[in-house]
């Protein structure tokens, strides 16, 4: 595999770049970016996954997370990917929403024609991506990842680590969509990417995993209370009665006063970072 | 005075704002930023003033700087002004070059026409904005400012800061231009805005006033080596030299590696406010 650097530049006293290739999953070219902390000849650092939102690419956590000391200061490499694929052949929301198509891809691996030829935003996260990753970045500690993610990205942070408990130390999320299945951003992208029968939906929704037996012991949510988008789409209670009813120990916060912005992300990132740094050892 | 609140949101526990305002310096509408850390009722905070670099408006800094965490932690007022007049009754460059007109005030009053009616921001950062900050910010102490900033920004801070020694505690700057006399984007600048006399540029000159008598006890500078302005604009040995020539004691440090972007300085604002802070007391 190989990946062309688009930037590199030093901060924190690591290196932020960000990376372009031709992924065999969504059939585009690709771009996502990595912090790499400061490190000696030799040393392999765990790596944190982070996931975007609808309309988001790299380059908006990467610009505005204020991820990079926390990173720093724990030793751990930070991966940004797109959030879906993009491009000319590349199919969008017929009618160019933000909740759909390109920013969109909900990190599912689309089943419905146009989009199972390039939605394929699972088998990218989950499979082709850590590949390159492992095969490129030789600090990388691939036995010690972690993921998160915002919104569309806490959907997918929540459902991936769900889905590969042994593979992840940690899950956390920030101001997730929980429950896909039941919000209007998620009954769009399902039905779309996936058809209308709902029984395909439940591996992409975090309170279907877990009634249906997922579990992980580390899961840690932040919320904001002045969120907008909290009462229609993201719904954090759905996942509080998820846990609840299968005895899962999630460390789920509704944050006093903050809304759904990289504000309210930042403010909380290396807390999250840190937590995440005592699972990863 | 009155002030526009554009938005404000919660960040790091206080409140980041934007607000706009009728300026009598500039006679146009101004936009600044400011982070007003979470205090108790009654109770007084510091203010720090941070001058962005051409080109930037206040939200560059306020969406890249990473200043909130260590403004939180410190209890600062993080001020960020625009960098210059702007609207469709102000001249620009009529080359519509980056460095000039628009996003380009330099910090300067200017006296040359067509510059001259509205490109007034040494008095709107010395004057007007502190007294508008005094009247509405309640909780501002302005007895204890210090102030920073970036590129021409770091030249805005050093010479405000330098002409201003009682009011400032403190002054900071990432990669400035420390001699406008002495590279083309000062050049031009300060012959735009001034006219050709060069006797007239001494004051917005940092190397200038040191040499004639200016003073400060507590000058702080960051310069990246691989920042691509520094051999020609940003020319940080002009600075040593002048300090050395003095005896001023500035703090003036090589950063090995980093460049002139906002990488940089978030990579060493949070040093730069602990700095400021142990000077604000």
């Amino acid at each position: 595999m190989i990946i062309e650097t688009k930037s590199t530049v030093k901060a924190f006293g690591g290196t932020q770049g960000v990376y372009s290739h031709s992924s065999t999953s969504t059939g585009t070219e690709m771009t996502f970016s990595a912090f790499v902390p400061a490190h000696t000849r030799g040393e392999t650092l765990p790596v944190l996954w982070y996931l975007s939102g609808l309309t988001c690419t790299h380059a908006n956590v990467t610009e505005k997370g204020e991820f990079r000391a926390a990173c720093a200061e724990h030793k751990i490499i930070f991966i940004a990917p797109d959030t879906s694929p993009r491009g000319d052949n590349v199919p969008d929301d017929p009618e160019e929403k933000y909740d759909f198509g390109f920013g969109a891809g909900h990190y599912v691996d689309a089943t419905e024609a146009p989009w199972s030829e390039h939605y394929k935003m699972r088998s990218y996260i989950e499979a082709e991506l850590p590949s390159l990753i492992s095969e490129q970045f030789s600090m990388a500690d691939m036995t010690r990842q972690s993921i998160t993610g915002h919104s569309m990205g806490g959907h997918g942070a929540l459902t991936i680590g769900l889905r590969n408990p042994d593979r992840f130390k940690s899950i956390s999320a920030f101001a997730p969509i929980v429950s896909p299945i039941n919000c209007p951003w998620g009954q769009k992208a399902l039905s779309g990417y996936l058809g209308s029968d709902p029984s395909a939906w439940r591996d992409y929704d975090a309170c279907a995993l877990i009634a249906d037996g997922a579990r992980h012991d580390h899961i840690l949510v932040d919320q904001g209370t002045d969120d907008s988008f909290l009462e229609n789409e993201l719904k954090t209670e759905l996942l509080v009665a998820a846990c609840d009813k299968a005895g899962v120990k999630a460390e789920i916060r509704m944050q006093n006063g903050y809304d759904h912005s990289y504000y309210f992300i930042s403010s909380f990132m290396a807390d999250h970072i840190a937590w995440h740094a005592r699972h990863l050892g």
